[in-house]
């Protein structure tokens, strides 16, 4: 047995990481994800805030594909439907 | 009485643009929300077919926005917020 360091985001204390650099990665995630929900619930009353922080949460741990589609590469967006299903 | 020449996208029949590339724009932007609306709703099942449009197009109308958040810019989302409301 030893002494061990180990990484978490205090967003979500529960998971654990060995490596600094991942746990902040999923600290920033968590950050997106936060004020995404805020934003999206402003401007869609009809989002339920449990749905709100799904799609937040998609989008957040989606962000580099996202931000490819909004910057104009729909063609990213593929890479997040089911294969065999390519519309 | 004269004839014009006025411009519109096939996703949106009703509304006319004098401007070329603003019905381009918009056009644009219809795809993209189109796109978006159908990856959410095959991620996250509570989705309305509704709401998920809803959603897709208030971040496609704000592409510019959330591409520099997912782009961790999250700053950015601040311009979507009501004024008096920076948090």
């Amino acid at each position: 047995m030893a002494v061990e360091v180990v990484y978490r985001s205090s967003r979500d204390p529960e998971q654990l990481f060995m490596d600094k650099a991942e746990a902040d990665r999923h600290d920033k995630m968590l950050e997106l994800a936060e004020a995404l929900g805020e934003v999206l619930q402003t401007a869609v009353p009809s989002l339920t805030e449990q749905t709100a922080e799904d799609v937040s949460l998609y989008l957040a741990q989606n962000r580099d594909v996202f931000a490819k589609a909004f910057k104009n590469n729909l063609g990213a967006l593929a890479d997040l439907l089911p294969a065999g299903n390519p519309s």
